[in-house]
């Protein structure tokens, strides 16, 4: 059988019967939370890291997901357990528990939440070449939202307003990551990642005010803390980029990839930088594989499966 | 049968089996817009308003909807048509257009959009007591989205900092309407509402730059200004709604209901004012009905429906 | 004797004949500054920190008191002294010293300030409940004053600011302490307040740049470190006291109290949490009692006097 | 007799037996508001439009004075008449009604206000030369009130906020009048005065969100608009009064002075300008006296009848 | 003799020769200020208009250039008359004033004023190809100058904030047209250029605040006012243009040109736009000639005589 | 020869000879960059620090100079060479390169850079008397440049910004320097320097964010670091500087001045304060010489040289 399994509030379906009520709020209103890990080895990383973070959005959402993080952890494990068989060549898996509010009409009697977890193949095969080019960030005009309503800490399913600023970047340069400043004009973060940068020797990262407080980003500064590299939390300004000496972003999918380029401007003197190799190198004594390697691999599979099909028609 | 037909992707379909997969953009993102219009007697009111504005959010957010609002705008009087014999007396519907953005993991090439159009009978019975009483606004400590990312103006399915606002004064007050400020502490709008004020004779309301540009919103000004009655757009404070001199609301579902108190403290010197009553009267004449009065009656039925059950308790 | 005394600009005078001229700047602009300290078993606490910080203040709004900070802490003592006999059993005081400026018209030589020293008993009976409870925060629209004018550091008796938004949080709640955020939606701090979180086992407070520098809490942050915790200033906003561990309030009066609600959501899994009953215990042996248990017997004879009264009623 | 009388919480008392308690709210907390008038030959001018104001701001801050606008009204009147012997040769009064909340500890139940009315000659000596050679407007670094906690619409008696950014430009000037801008580096107001400028012969002014909207502010725009002069309320900058033709403030007591410098350049090519000596004419026409006049007269005989002593020591 | 011309601080000197010196407040600091003028058929239009801004730029940066604006006027037509014989086919020339401030390093008395009058040929055969097909608008993270300290309604010679944003949106489409929001993100202008969108048959355009308030812009709107068309300044935001009927930009140069697209979403439904159109020609009535029509045939001129030269190389 | 040589673009040229063209980009839109550095007794100080700032200036603005910063600085080196037999006694030089992008209309491929190296002699007469009396720090009410744009961090010749503020304070006081604040009211820097306070013994200067960031202001943190003082970066509002023990401001020419006022208030018990002696003799010893007793000299030196000229006239 070769479609993934997913589980959706209480049973195993195929994915491709995997559906939410047209009416619940999760679909409406974009009214809940998720958290996703990725596997190394097919194994999940970092999941109590991920589901304590789910937990404080419940907390700040005010959503009962109806079961312990703990209980989630368990059907989350054995989600990915009835899917390891379909774990491709040199791939890995994305693990997604997504939680939307109950469907009652009453705000604070909403009822029960609507809970799944979902496996995904990671897309290697798009990441691949920014290990060696770097990524490319572009900045638009849109801001990422005020902490004073919906605080970038909170791992929202209301994310418009980031696909607006990534259609932005994207109309661009479709193959740009999209960078966020916050209110205030300091660097906040890459959707869906952090942005680190080096200057005399130092790691700098933008602070937690105004951005996804990153379980890969808290991985990150641990290891370089621990590899002997100064790592400090600061406001920084697009002009700390502009004129960094190297610069990465760290996800839970890629770990980290370096920049190569910002609004068009070449950043750094040398893509990857020397601590950025430093860092990648601790990511992948961590995750027990060269994670880059995999992905090359993974990418020189998949390139090479589609070849005969190519050629076939050549 | 007396179960609502929705219309999805194409489908008639019974309420209760119109579904979403799991993994639409929609649900995972909240990458969807929507817009409500109101029956009056049955029949769609300002449905071409309604679906110019849905065109501008899909046109915002660059979701291609893969029909024209005019086809848009015959499925949703087909599918109010096939709903109309679950028509309660005194009652009348809301018709909801919502689509969300493709699947396709690519943002520029996501694919065919996801349509639907429901039905849902209008919550009388819940703003029945406020047409006397007056609704109480309370202010939450969070504000509107910022305009340079998310507008305000936009009608999305990303609505969660909107719910956060209501959490914390629902569950200060849970009959409570949420009043939100702009960025700069501007009063901006009534969570599902426009807010107006009276202030010397003449009617204020807050201008467009922070707010949802409401159809009912625009078409009160026109009734308000064929009445004779002076209206104007302008910046307004929180002072300006404690000290007016009455205040009201205004919606698709209730059209227009009074302001009784802004955070526990009374506002105007009367519940509704002389002038809240004056634009009320050019609602009905404009609805052909009296909204207040099937609101009441509305309740009313509903109530003594609900009576003999508990009598027989009793 | 059962009336309390206080200081008046140069003389002592029975509290009910304590008088400031109609016109005083004081009275007439919030023209002033002041600062207060409470007794433990009848001494006064930290005398000397309190008046360095209005020191400051009087710096700040360039208001000349006439004499000294030594003096004044002189004349506080003997106005302590005063009224000593008329401290209750297991009650203790407040001192408040408040300094207005001059009445000259001019601004630049508006004469001799006027500077007066009262006592008051502290109320205890209102703060007993919340050392097991924990208090309710309520954060209202209004937010701190800009630091670029009236900057929350100073210890002013322009006070209708924070007046303005104790109605809108106690017309909701009349229990609550109000919660303020600064002008970025940070948390800033409770009225006559700090607040405290706790994150992964350590404590965190908001920075200096938007409160007023508790001497409170710069004594809980010292007791805190030399108990072994962390405690760093940084940043916060609602999402961080919505997802706390666990979170507490401090000042001159009750010392510390446990945070139980904070819009009306519970915070934290425990109240008081073990931190917050660790720095309590520390505060016990600074104040060589135990500070909850004073008021809690203070409340109880409080109340213990009231029953007979109202038995006879009966 | 010489002293003046006043009327404070229902008694008429000599000015110098004025007091409030030392403890009161208005006195501790800036917690009251208060509206004052000018009178022509020593009658009342718009009476009615400062109480109006004043009872929004009784409103805004939730005091209740215990009596009506109405009552308070007849009782100035009362006051003012008690004082009418008193009156100089070309002098006119100040009335001013203060109110502060009632001394109660419960925010929500705070008993009876305190309310006084005071007479005060106008300080005519101090503005007469400014007539001629326009006013010296400084602004400095601090800010006005930001309107989502302290609106400046308010007249409140927590005025330290101005006190201080009176303090810097009059320490650089101390004949200048301070200028203040909005938080957003808009023009606001002159403390204790309204702003307008003329550009292409049409005269604007800040519109209401961050100024105190004064009776002589709504008065020069009637008389403008009366005279056929073009009058707008818009969003201004500094960089509009330093390129203004002309530029005048208004007050209560002065009605309309011009404006001759802004931090040091001048302002417009003649001082005062002709709009601004239109206006004047007819607020001399609406005053039936000439203001300008009366102020020369008043400060020449005060300086004559100073003369004498001077003379003597000589 | 085919060398532009120049008037340089008193003399008539060869464009090549034209220099300032190397400490000269204009080139170390950036402080001076100037405007630009176009001629329609080889004679300037509006001069009169673009010196009275200029003027106002002297006043706000209190710039004394030595003599009149009627004289600078008269310069400005005989340094254009040196230059006409020059003027090519279908060719027209801008007139540029640039006014620096005096050497001295005392600021307040910096002595005389640099200043120089410019002729250059308008660049026609750039903006020939976007009468048809529209501009593309890039807004880029960066924004308008702040208001309270560098006014973008001063035409400044520190323009190094718009080169930035120009850098970031060019990177990215080297022929887009850059658009600034301002400091809270509404649309201000188009560098070197201001933005009119239409709505509902109504022409809108960003108010005063914070853009340059070109001559053509205000000729713009008396052209369209003079058409019957209504047009309002207002508060627009990027919704309010992805969102418009159509758009166009204007400047002294081009006079008036449509948009196509905003960050590469298309904009409108038709470019150019009905009122867009129409504006155009009633600028074309204004001008004397088709200002389209002369870009297109000076492009074709221009790359007729280029192709020659191309093909004796081919 | 007593005529001061430059280096312009490649060659060394006479002071008074030294010209760019009046078409440069950097002399019409401020389009470049600088740095300046002293000498101590004749020889160049920091220079690498310097470059190397210079050159993240030129990443920013993406200016390409054409050479490489050691080549630069070698430049440099001669320049200064070719200019030291021009040292006056106790006399020292200021170095300055500046570079501005090349002159071609499109920005993309703006050509050569104009690039100088100059020569001057500092100012000591002026700075001489601030050593005892210390420095007038006035705060106009103009904010920094916003970071989104025209970073602080930047060196840019675009600097009319701060000639508005400066004409804004030194109209009000011809010898003040301007302090000024960030758009959030924080204080920022003093123009051409940094600004550092001292509170309980130990230092605090405001961190990176909105300044820019000093060579000398580095160096002064590592002296006081080494001689044991603790110095920190953070957040600082006037009110930590009016309340401040003692105040200095740091910059190239002057190394460091202590603060004697603020808007006209005295700051500070002792001017200059202990840690500033203490800091100033840090300076002292790494400069080789005595850096108060220079400016003496050389001021005396320049005063008696004045003298007999006077005496003559006399």
């Amino acid at each position: 059988m070769s479609e993934l399994t997913y589980w959706v509030n209480g049973d195993f379906v195929p994915a491709s019967q995997a559906m939410v009520p047209l009416t619940s709020r999760g679909y409406r209103l974009g009214d809940g939370v998720f958290d996703t890990e990725r596997t190394f080895n097919g194994k999940l990383f970092k999941l109590d890291a991920h589901l304590a973070r789910l937990e404080k959005s419940l907390r700040f959402t005010r959503i009962d997901p109806g079961m312990s993080m703990a209980e989630l952890g368990r059907i989350s494990e054995e989600t990915l357990g009835k899917n390891l068989h379909l774990l491709e060549e040199h791939g890995d898996f994305w693990v997604t528990q997504t939680i939307s509010r109950g469907a009652g009409r009453n705000l604070l009697e909403s009822g029960t939440a609507f809970v799944s977890v979902i496996v995904e193949p990671l897309p290697f095969a798009r990441f691949a070449p920014f290990y060696s080019q770097g990524v490319h960030l572009v900045a638009p005009a849109a801001r990422t939202s005020a902490v004073s309503g919906m605080d970038p800490k909170l791992k929202a399913t209301s994310r418009l307003g980031m696909v607006l600023a990534d259609l932005e970047s994207k109309q661009t340069d479709p193959d740009a990551l999209t960078l966020l400043l916050d209110e205030q004009g300091n660097l906040a973060e890459v959707i869906y990642g952090n942005l680190f940068l080096v200057r005399d020797g130092k790691i700098r990262t933008p602070g937690g005010r105004a951005i996804l407080e990153g379980v890969t980003r808290a991985t990150t500064m641990e290891l370089a803390r621990g590899a002997g590299l100064a790592v400090s939390e600061c406001e920084l300004q697009p002009y700390d980029l502009y004129t960094a000496d190297e610069a990465f972003v760290s996800t839970t999918s890629y770990c980290v990839l370096p920049v190569g380029r910002l609004n068009g401007s070449p950043v750094g003197k040398e893509v990857p930088g020397p601590l950025t190799r430093r860092i990648s190198e601790e990511w992948n004594k961590l995750a027990g594989l060269d994670i880059a390697e995999q992905m090359h691999s993974y990418a020189a599979r998949a390139q090479a499966a589609a070849q005969p099909a190519t050629a076939a028609r050549g």
